[in-house]
């Protein structure tokens, strides 16, 4: 990420005006990507709360623990409330951000992110104000990602592909799941991956492989299994987010079958992504593509979701999202086959919105490969 | 964790007890620690809720994605309601769990795990219901490990710490911080760890050691530094959570000095553990060691925290907590003095109550060593 504090006093000023457009007269942020992408403030979410409240027409206001003071130097003109270990003193700092932001009737809050121990917090410091999810008011900008946001992700990309393949090259058949996931992290951070993955990788061979969000076990990797990789790498904070799945030797007809409904289906998604067309078309694609082959039941989730300093954020690529595709936003195209208690498929794309059509970050063959 | 289902069966019977006495008619809980302590369920929190409900004298319910049900088979008796991908179907599956569940007035939650989400979901589906914060509830079970939990917590404490010996054996003057951390993480999975790492390791060199929560930096390790390893591995969802400063070449004497208060002060603290005692003990023995130094101000944190399925979690050794301690709680003991601007010394290691005293799972050196 930039250190640039110009880029971040402008996204706060866009925000601000979305904020008047519709009324809001804050948004209250807990730690986490929200919180950075405005503030360039890195914290993680803990028993111990840290609040920014970003309001139009003054200046912001951060609660946070003392011992943690010294981080927010990175960011002029914010005005910092501090407390101690105590908890029971805490809502008294809240308190005191209140008094310094004045009344606030309308505050907007990340549904996902806030918890019930901030929003209590909260609803005591502004006991008149309502608090609305705004999700989709910060979507609006964390969803159109500029040139430098981009490059960061194709880094994440490449990082991740090339992890992959020093992986598949020390497959062998007997190793178990978590073998394989120990070995891929590694390769992860030797390909240059951040501190922080993005998700724990998914490796599920054989039956597990039905499952879309199996965890890693101890399941050892036979012949004639399909072996799902789902994993990806952050750089800069920014993710990326792949699927690949691989033949262990031979494996049965059917296998070979889905696994070219499943390439056609990632081939269709993206080919439906372009700008001026609506989310729900991408997953139209993909899924006709999987209906045609009468596998249809078969693919159980969406077709894609947005991806960026989170690994699951908007927009979503489901049917009947009528949100349109516009120049910057970056998503996956991920359409699975999961035939319970045998195996699935899934291949799994980064893709980019550009003037005239979409771009897609990964490049990792989409060919069945036998390996192990 | 061990797979017998009567474990989390038990483990449901003595929460339903504690909520029958405080006159709490069921729990909710969200993909997480808690949710995985009692059912043994495996989800994370994503942009999809899975919430399970638990009440006396009735079966559990889950509400949960469709495609992820495969997950519950684990668990008997359980009552499942799912959904799709359209957000705006959800609520109609909450309400239909509220209906399975029937009338309840007072609903725990986990106010550092239940976000604004759900929260809203819940209140529209038991629209008289009270939301009641219940982390110490659920603490008063999930502190008190037994022996299988300690066993893999002291499995997870012997493979942060050959981790740690294998990283600063290739510790160099000149490696960055982040390169160090990329070192540790894959020598944490060569070790056995989890894939799951309990926290990102903190890697802080020089100026960046005075800080306690320091993030991982493009920092350069010089000669003269203080370097601070705080970091833990994972087993069975067990952690553990050390720390350990070093000397890269000659330091300045009165880094010298502080090292040596903060070991006087870690051996105190872990010294005060003991059944009967107060947590606030361990905090007062440890800081009293570092006030009689003369560096009482430079101590700027609590002294532990709880550990087990969560990085941080109950009980808290801080000033003013008259939580009792007793056998099998397991907490940190970190003292730490940070000089700002210049460095910092954090020695911490992991304890267990027991029936007389307390046993430090932790066994790495604590003497002043100097690498690179």
């Amino acid at each position: 990420m930039t250190t640039n504090a110009n880029i971040f006093a402008k996204r706060r000023d866009k925000l601000n005006s979305i904020l008047e457009q519709q009324g809001l007269d804050a948004i209250a942020l807990n730690a986490g990507p929200a919180q950075t992408y405005f503030t360039d403030l890195h914290f993680h979410l803990m028993e111990r709360p840290v609040v920014v409240f970003l309001a139009p027409k003054q200046d912001p206001v951060i609660v946070l623990p003392d011992f943690e003071k010294a981080k927010t130097d990175v960011m002029k003109g914010l005005r910092v409330v501090t407390y101690g270990e105590d908890p029971t003193k805490w809502q008294d700092s809240f308190n005191q951000g209140a008094k310094l932001l004045g009344n606030l009737n309308r505050i907007g809050v990340e549904g996902l992110r806030m918890r019930v121990m901030e929003l209590r917090y909260l609803e005591t410091a502004f006991p008149t104000a309502k608090f609305e999810q705004a999700e989709s008011l910060l979507g609006q900008l964390r969803m159109h990602k500029d040139e430098a946001e981009i490059a960061s992700m194709q880094r994440a990309v490449e990082i991740a592909e090339g992890a992959l393949e020093a992986t598949i090259a020390k497959v062998k058949v007997g190793m178990t799941e978590r073998e394989v996931s120990g070995i891929l992290i590694q390769q992860l951070y030797a390909n240059g991956c951040d501190p922080e993955l993005p998700f724990l990788p998914i490796i599920a061979a054989g039956a597990n492989s039905a499952n879309p969000h199996a965890t890693v076990s101890d399941r050892k990797i036979l012949k004639g299994d399909l072996l799902l990789f789902d994993w990806g790498a952050s750089v800069d904070g920014y993710f990326s987010d792949l699927t690949r799945t691989f033949a262990i030797g031979e494996v049965e007809p059917e296998f070979k079958r889905i696994y070219e409904v499943v390439k056609l289906a990632n081939q269709a998604g993206r080919d439906a992504a372009k700008p001026g067309a609506p989310c729900s078309s991408v997953d139209d694609g993909a899924r006709e593509a999987i209906e045609d082959s009468g596998y249809g039941k078969y693919f159980t989730h969406r077709t894609g979701h947005g991806l960026g300093l989170e690994a699951h954020e908007e927009p979503y690529m489901r049917a009947g999202n009528s949100m349109i595709l516009e120049p910057g936003m970056t998503f996956t195209v991920e359409p699975g086959i999961y035939l319970d208690g045998r195996g699935g498929v899934r291949i799994e794309d980064n893709v980019v919105i550009t003037q005239s059509g979409a771009r897609t970050l990964s490049s990792f063959p989409r060919e069945l490969r036998v390996i192990g």
